[in-house]
């Protein structure tokens, strides 16, 4: 093997800006209403939960924001993060294909979220906020903005959704070991948690509630903030430090892909991954096939409907145009929770209709046969969510080997499974579900979206 | 800050070669005896658990043993790996000391114990093995040799102590994962662990009752082999590739350390860090101050005795000669369950004697507070085994900070804490409990050991 197992770089080559993929887009996003007048919202509708530095990164039209030399600094911890030749996984495959995948699980919390944690963290330190609270489920974003929080000597503040917090006791423990205060959801500290509990005192909780309560500590302080993981377009900003490293490992090794792949959940590592390429191929530099991953039991970018929404549950954020399966629909309860979610970033969603990339939809049982055959072959454990852009890359791969194409084929490993470990072992207790396409529920659930114009 | 935080190594200088100190020793380590003649033990007593590679390594006198292409093809999963510069942490301490430490949790498996697994599977592969056989308590080195034996298509079989089994399923999912069976031990599969559960069929099992499983389903079938994570010269050697990339990173940045530190349990990890420094202090090249840390509840080095004991529990191992708090002893429940072991590698031990380093014991209450500490400014969390090392390193740099000595300080992170986070939820309930020296106990313990001339 002439090419190295681990395409790596150096410190100082950690991307100096973030990519704003809306620069080079045909046509900009629709606009994001108010929920009351269904008006176009301005920063300052905004500015109660974010600070300013956000909100303007949030509407923002430039190509390059320079990254603060602060957030590189803590950056540093883990990245650039290795972009990876899956030789071990191409030779059990048999597979004339060039699998690459860039590891984003060396990060503190094991994912991709601090890329976005960090300098959000820093944004509100600098604006003088003393308090984030945010909302998680499985544990991934809240245990990467404590993280966070900690580099830059913010306070934090997270609400977990009951019955994750119940199950999964040891993101909790991460959580806590890096500072943050973690409250179960719904929880006796909040209008919104009080209500539910009155309702149901035993309230397994949902992500529509923990953000509920999130925002609502947030708004009561004024020297408190909300930070969100996913879908907003600051946030898939953040993730393209992703994509930009991939492309310096790529000119390392003299390669471009034929086809990217990565797994959509909100959105943000996919973006962050593909939002890069797509401006070289844009510019004619290279011309890859993209491709979209999601769960069977959740597709809101195949099977939803493009149009307005709320981002919550409960219904109290703005309406945002998007692929949505109904901000009330509950996904069934697959093992990749980071996937559970029941829309498509706008920005995202906005590109699928544009014609920017494909997407398909895979099943669990399919995702977990293959993240084995992964980690056998190439040793990493993967988190549930990736599997599914594991999965796709694994037929990729066996197309060519039909074909005898030698196509490169590009992934994103956005984290390891080590706080998922349960889902293996319901996996080899042949446990696991599959959950087709919930035609109904989605039906009902559309029925109370409201209806807006555009 | 001008240093980087990571000092990396490309793919291409990954050693290419074990450095064996025994080559360097002015004395070669005392004979390991047989447990029923007392005489010196030959190759030929070891092949029915050893292939006869892995046995000419633990005898060997030379000072370099080449790494074979295809373990250090393997070692490109994750080596060269990070040598960190703990700007954060000097930064938390306010200490003028520069703290490095050498980064293991990067591995598949979490920890340094793959590299040994990776050439003992090889070298087992290589010689015919079909499977091998091992014992694990919390599941460390269980997982790292299940990692392995998926590298070279072997079977792996695993023994884990009935308490870990149950309270810790995670590493056994992880085991798993990579292919391998794993069985509570005592199990009902070997005569030694059927003999146990006649007597208390509710048996929380130990690690001697595991050795003891492990060896006997290897000995019964000659396709099959035994491989042990810790203690024995050929584990000390593979582990050395630690030491010897932290050589040249030090290189790099044109440093040297003046003091060394390492904790020690069996004593793999801490021999891997500082043989090769030791190696270039012997030559004259350096200086540095070497320190061995254990725990306050197990510490064989600084209060064990140094005579001939047996390894396991249950004496069926050949005598060594090593400081011993008696082969029967039960250390307390101590969260780093990888030190809690009976004996030191008999290696260190006579290095010990030789003066080559110091030693000391830490309790684990100060561990886990420098742990946190070092979480949240370094963001790593680390497992409870190198928060010992931790721990000392921060003594050092206080006292660096009294004195204001510019001290290099370098230590080992020999793994994260993710599959131990129940360890650090018991820390932040004030749950942890602090061991004294079991005098009594440990007096009690080494009546029962032999009494061997020499």
């Amino acid at each position: 093997m002439t090419e190295p197992t681990k395409i790596l770089l150096d410190e100082d080559e950690i991307p100096t800006h973030w990519y704003n993929v809306i620069a080079d887009l045909p046509e900009p996003p629709p606009p994001v209403l108010h929920p009351g007048t269904h008006e176009p919202v301005g920063p300052d509708d905004l500015a109660p939960l974010f600070p300013m530095d956000l909100i303007m990164q949030e509407v923002s039209g430039d190509r390059f924001i320079e990254i603060p030399e602060e957030v590189r600094e803590v950056y540093r911890i883990w990245r650039p993060s290795p972009l990876y030749r899956a030789h071990r996984l191409e030779k059990a495959l048999g597979t004339p294909a060039k699998i690459y995948y860039k590891y984003e699980g060396v990060s503190p919390a094991g994912s991709h979220k601090p890329n976005t944690a960090v300098p959000q963290a820093f944004y509100n330190a600098k604006a003088g906020v003393k308090r984030l609270t945010t909302e998680t489920g499985a544990g991934q974003w809240g245990s990467a903005l404590s993280f966070a929080c900690a580099q830059f000597g913010l306070q934090c503040e997270v609400w977990q959704v009951a019955a994750s917090f119940q199950q999964k006791p040891y993101r909790r423990s991460m959580i806590e070991a890096w500072g943050a205060t973690i409250h179960s959801s719904p929880s006796e500290l909040t209008e919104a948690g009080r209500a539910i509990l009155a309702q149901d005192p035993d309230s397994p909780g949902s992500l529509g509630i923990a953000i509920s309560e999130a925002v609502e500590a947030a708004v009561q302080d004024e020297d408190t903030k909300y930070a969100l993981g996913s879908v907003l377009n600051h946030v898939l900003l953040h993730q393209t430090v992703i994509g930009e490293e991939a492309l310096k490992q790529f000119a390392k090794v003299d390669a471009t892909p034929d086809v990217i792949v990565g797994c959509t959940g909100g959105g943000s590592n996919f973006a962050g991954l593909f939002f890069p390429f797509l401006r070289e191929k844009l510019a004619g530099k290279m011309d890859p096939r993209i491709v979209a991953v999601e769960p069977s039991a959740c597709p809101s970018l195949t099977k939803g409907e493009y149009r307005y929404d709320f981002g919550d549950t409960a219904g109290m954020t703005p309406l945002v145009k998007m692929h949505t399966l109904g901000h009330d629909f509950v996904p069934e309860p697959i093992h990749a929770g980071g996937l559970r979610y029941h829309g498509m970033a706008p920005l995202i969603s906005h590109m699928y209709e544009l014609g920017l990339f494909e997407a398909t939809a895979i099943n669990q049982t399919e995702c977990f046969d293959q993240a084995v055959r992964f980690a056998r072959s190439e040793g990493i454990i993967p988190a549930p969510e990736p599997t599914h852009a594991i999965a796709q890359t694994v037929r990729e791969a066996m197309a060519c080997k039909e074909s005898g194409e030698e196509k490169v084929i590009l992934t994103a490993l956005c984290g390891h499974g080590h706080f998922d470990m349960a889902a293996y072992d319901a996996y080899f207790r042949g446990e696991l579900t599959d959950f087709e396409y919930p035609e109904e529920k989605v039906r009902e659930a559309m029925a109370r979206v409201p209806v807006i114009a555009g």
